[in-house]
């Protein structure tokens, strides 16, 4: 029997690829023997991530720029599009309150699901960030009474959640509960009421709402505190039966990349409640960076914060070690680099795979040949057996095998199952 | 029966003045009727606290100042400690961890022993602070690992109630509990345990040990904290069985006065508890605010900072208002500043009741108005009758009766019960 099989599959991570006999078949479900098929992946089954905040404009037609908190590219739109879309395979939309619903009662649903859809038609899972977090409330929110605010919550989630669901089925349901009933950086609402209720009840208010709103969400739990206060903020919640989908890490690394040792210490201790892990805001600079004492990043604010040649270098070296070590653990399932372009960038920091003027840093060309070269089954042609049937060996994903007869796509999953590629 | 009565007591909060029969015997216990004595009241029921870390070279007889953190006068320290003694009863010694054992096993008792002996010597009650916080902890400690911290912790306490005990038997048990798992401006220890067993679980730690310590002690749970957070905690200790014996509210102002609206609401909100409330931190400014942005008080850090004559005159003014809404509310049992003099202060901040060079603020002088005047009965000779009793009307507090037989001390106490002064 044939087989596909990529060149670096001996040095991969075992649990990033699998062995699975694929049953070629004709429309009417006979195998197709002897035949040349060509098997080509289409996508990771690994969620390699970055914001979309980028594409709104795109995506909707837009001549000019609106601000969505952060993160919104100024030029170049379509060059970006084309290089998210060449790495990328899952996109976080902003849904931040305040830049969501600035004005109580005029949501800017259908600009962000015009935006979905346009991912969704590329081949893009879209994700939601976030449903419930303390920074970037409306103002308007201050003036709902305590007693009303759980309910108003309730309803901005059951809204967002419902209007999207089909769309975009992954939420961060509630972001930095560790701090948030102490957040006291900007006063708002959400704090307030977390004072009062404590994290468990913050974090139920928002799992339970969003899970009946829509049973087939995708729901996370994302922090950027990746110390023991959250390990048992985790174990609280699961103790509490809040069902948990994923656990978010925030990994934003303005003061200096993790490095390794520090990177496999955060991934074990959160593997340990068997639920999978997604890195869900990964920053590397490719510029000076953040001194160590700044504790609130937001504090860190200059006029100019460029990119250099050495800080490029540096960047794409980290990127290419961060990717490998995520990718070489089996808990994590999803990867979201924070922002594809300096342009607009968070912090004005130059964190972006991409300058300002629209060309590929290093650390692109790095990531891109790891996503869509080491770690990509190379496009192959086939021959089917007397039974119609092939061997895949190769990344976990979908394939496309197209044949005479037409073409289907079939998905390499771990258990190694066998697959029927139908074409037609 | 003749009665002594201060002329403000009609203005007087009724919760701060008693009236009690005082009989006056001689040594043999018998009523001495007819006879002139002197009645003065010689303390403050209610706590005015400062800090008493100035006073710590001259209990001493040290020619130099050495760190204690902060709040260490360099000059003029028995002027200081004159106006120290004019107004406050209940004096801080600081028992920060860093500064107190700096080297592991050479603690700082002695000396702290003999400030605690000299003030109590004087009339002055002594407060501990505090036993445990996650601020200035000692590098050593660092090295401590993580599955015997507690127990380390628990052997410092136990020295320090242990040592102290009759002559420190008021302890801020644990401070700042709030932020303590999330605290990230200064990694340390005491958080890192804080993250791993939980908020509840360091309270009990401190507050069991010192209790068991010293079963007599008066051990307060301490915070900045005002949000609905800190209540939250306190209803959870409370409900986990942990013994406050007073609640600590610190009172940094170093952003401007809350005004008595503010102050009323916590005072009204942390009472509902039914434990006494202390005001244990009181900073007032005679000099310009710090910004409003600033979260981390600790992070504003300039050259200079002084006081102004505008400054000073608006710090008397919100420093009587301040301790007006405190003597005013029910709850309050103590009230302490933070820092008699603007050398050596906090944050070198003029937060001082008293300029750098020794000379007193007006903030000063309306302060010892109210503690002894406004609020202090003056000296009255009355003439007992038949039985030998006159009526006490005053501020609660103690009250030297002197007659030609000699001198008693008695207490005019809230319930108003007879008392005995026995002349001897």
């Amino acid at each position: 029997m044939h087989a596909v099989a990529a060149p670096h599959l001996s040095a991969a991570p075992a649990h990033r690829v699998a062995r699975t006999v694929v049953t070629v078949t004709d429309a009417g479900g006979r195998p197709v023997p002897d035949a040349e098929v060509a098997v080509a992946q289409s996508r990771h089954a690994f969620e390699f991530g970055n914001i979309a905040f980028d594409l709104i404009p795109l995506a909707n037609g837009e001549g000019e720029v609106r601000d969505v908190g952060f993160g919104g590219a100024s030029a170049h739109l379509e060059r970006l599009a084309d290089l998210w879309l060449d790495v990328f395979n899952i996109g976080t939309l902003p849904f931040y309150w305040r830049t969501f619903e600035p004005e109580r009662g005029a949501p800017d649903t259908a600009r962000l699901l015009q935006t979905a859809r346009w991912l969704a038609e590329r081949g893009v899972t879209v994700k939601g960030h976030p449903l419930v977090w303390h920074t970037l409330t409306p103002s308007w929110l201050d003036d709902v009474p305590l007693d009303k605010l759980a309910s108003v919550i309730r309803s901005r989630i059951v809204r967002e959640v419902t209007d999207f669901a089909g769309v975009i089925d992954t939420w961060d349901a509630i972001n930095e509960v560790v701090i948030m009933p102490v957040f006291e950086a900007e006063p708002n609402a959400v704090t307030r009421l977390a004072a009062r209720e404590g994290q468990i009840a913050m974090v139920k208010l928002a799992f339970e709402t969003a899970r009946e709103a829509n049973p087939n969400a995708t729901l996370l739990l994302n922090d950027f505190n990746m110390s023991p206060a959250y390990e048992r903020l985790i174990e609280e919640c699961l103790e509490a039966g809040v069902q948990i989908d994923a656990l978010g890490l925030q990994s934003h690394m303005h003061q200096g990349y993790w490095g390794e040792e520090k990177t496999l210490d955060a991934l074990e201790r959160f593997s340990r409640f068997g639920l999978p892990l997604h890195l869900t805001e990964t920053t590397l600079l490719s510029g000076h960076l953040m001194p160590p004492e700044i504790v609130d990043l937001n504090d860190y604010q200059i006029p100019e914060w460029p990119s250099t040649p050495e800080g490029e270098a540096r960047q794409a070296d980290e990127v290419e070690r961060h990717y490998r070590t995520l990718f070489g653990h089996p808990a994590v399932q999803a990867s979201t680099y924070w922002g594809l372009t300096d342009d607009g960038a968070w912090l004005g920091a130059p964190g972006g795979l991409v300058r300002a003027d629209g060309t590929p840093k290093p650390a692109y060309d790095a990531l891109r040949r790891l996503v869509k070269e080491e770690w990509w089954t190379p496009e192959t042609v086939v021959r089917t057996d007397a039974e119609g049937r092939f061997t895949l060996e190769g990344f976990l994903g979908d394939y496309a095998v197209t044949g005479a007869a037409g073409a289907a796509s079939v998905a390499l999953a771990p258990d190694g199952g066998a697959v029927e590629a139908r074409l037609g």
